[in-house]
């Protein structure tokens, strides 16, 4: 199931419709995308780098350009636009700065949208093919009848196919490994429930739902082997992914149970350290309400004082390995990341 | 405010209805009060205690019985039915069993009315001055300026008055302690939103609400300094409470804070451990729709498999003191314990 791709504009799968409903969203200009960013009808690390690369494609088809100078100076500044929604997306400024790098090479506004397209095309299929790879390094550390615990989405729909820490469990499966899942259901806004439910549901892949909560107990009562999560930003001291990984992190270490991050290299920001990234806060609604589509019951009074980071971040410590395209990587960190990063 | 009272049958504030609107359930017959123990309108240990009272009390008058033994006979059945609600709740099966205690005595039906509602109303009065002492012995606990993480919600809504872990930070702030506390939302009934953000905002403490899997963000970036929560069963290796407890306690054992369980010794039972005690596993739908009120939005596949435990186990090494009416209990509890129970 292909998340995004490039079809008379940007076209995209709805995923805060799941799982309710299958819905393709025609973005026909670049406002369309970055509202579908902001309100995370595509969401996912590796996806956004195609929507960020797609996105700039879409600037170069957005208008009838007298030159290709002109068109240049549209397409600058529909990138921060586009680079202003998620200010913790590494992989979009990534996505958008590739195809900005391929745009200044064009003589056209003909070759300009040709160049840029092209760019966007390779990129999605590159990302189809690192989760592939991402997926048979991870599935060496999963054995035959392992209960994998994990959280968010980071299947197909959190990249343009396959999957990164879904993905492993995906490549397990098909590799003819007995695989069972538990999905934390991921509040607030439920992308476990809502989407790696229905995912792993569809691949016919035995899921069972819990409460983020249950984290704890699923553990303690020996239901699960191993934890394998995505990542948003890999920096030199830690990983930063949806919010709740942390605790997962914390109680993986207490129970004695392996604790995976599966990502692509492109989500290394090995420069950077902890302190250096800010965490997205997002908006109080979130919990007020209990579903991004139904906001007639109050799950707390309307004018309740929140804190809704949308991000954590996990001390490498805690990380037993790190699943890449180029292999898995085992501690120590500081000496064995630079090497696949070369 | 009250939770739970008698006039002309059980009066109580239906807890599903908050905090949309404070509605009082009036339950003239068991079978009413079963439904609304069963659908958690009225929940928390201390809350069941009298709410299985008050059960006894209205199977005395539910019927024109033609005598004293026909009239225990009805109270016997509907005794069980009481108790058969929440397989979890001690304190519910002690609350029906001291006023079935006093029922035998009754030579009449109309002494039998009066005995069962007389004792119901001592329970009742007793759990309030239970909750106070239990504030002032847990307040000498927090210092001025504390962050307190609580969870589900221990307040007037889950006593008859008062609140056992958000008594202690009731009591601590009438003292004049400034304490600030993080509430976790507590999915998937989400007490601690509805609830505990509710009873702490009419009281004008300063509360601030979080999704479940925020408590190791928030502990991480030492904006808590202390967590208090309560319990439905203490046994002499652990305390079964709300599903997510557990949790923190590993949390707060890995940032090296106290974590204190606050509740009266009706709620030990020190004669069991953690293997004699079934924990209660509820339904699906709590997890497939994001409200008990709301059945419009799906929030996973309507044919998802579920994992819903509504109590989770901790095991006293995770327990800094245990917070009671007679004082707080600090390790080793194996000699401790016994004491106050005495």
């Amino acid at each position: 199931m292909r998340t995004i791709f490039w079809e008379d504009g940007v076209k995209l799968i709805d995923q805060t419709r799941l799982p309710d409903e299958l819905t393709i969203l025609h973005c026909r200009n670049v406002e369309e995308l970055t509202d579908a960013i902001k309100r995370l009808a595509i969401r996912g690390a590796p996806a956004l780098e195609a929507a960020g690369a797609y996105g700039i494609t879409l600037a170069a088809h957005e208008k009838n350009f007298g030159s290709v100078e002109e068109a240049m100076e549209h397409i600058k500044r529909r990138a921060e636009l586009l680079a202003s929604t998620r200010p913790t997306a590494v992989n979009l400024f990534r996505g958008i700065n590739r195809v900005l790098n391929v745009a200044i090479k064009a003589g056209s506004v003909k070759e300009l949208r040709e160049l840029t397209l092209k760019e966007a095309e390779a990129i999605a299929e590159e990302d189809i093919q690192r989760n592939k790879l991402i997926g048979s390094f991870g599935a060496k550390l999963l054995e035959d009848g392992d209960s994998i615990l994990t959280i968010c989405n980071t299947g197909s729909l959190a990249t343009v196919e396959w999957g990164t820490a879904l993905g492993v469990i995906r490549s397990a499966v098909q590799e003819g490994k007995n695989i069972r899942v538990f999905a934390c259901e991921t509040r607030p806004l439920n992308q476990g429930s809502r989407l790696t439910v229905w995912e792993l549901m569809n691949d016919g892949i035995d899921v069972t739902l819990i409460a983020d909560s249950m984290a704890g107990i699923v553990m303690q009562k020996g239901m699960v082997d191993k934890v394998i999560a995505g990542a948003d930003r890999i920096v030199r001291d830690g990983v930063f992914n949806k919010i709740g990984t942390y605790t997962l992190a914390v109680l993986a270490k207490e129970h004695g149970l392996p604790f995976f991050i599966a990502a692509p290299v492109t989500t290394f920001d090995w420069e950077k350290s902890g302190k250096d990234v800010t965490i997205e806060e997002r908006s109080r609604e979130e919990l007020l309400y209990c579903h991004v589509k139904c906001r007639q019951s109050l799950i707390a009074p309307e004018n309740t004082k929140v804190f809704n980071p949308a991000f954590d971040f996990t001390p490498l410590e805690y990380v037993t390995a790190l699943i890449t395209e180029r292999g898995v990587v085992f501690p120590p960190y500081s000496e064995n990341v630079p090497k696949i990063l070369k």
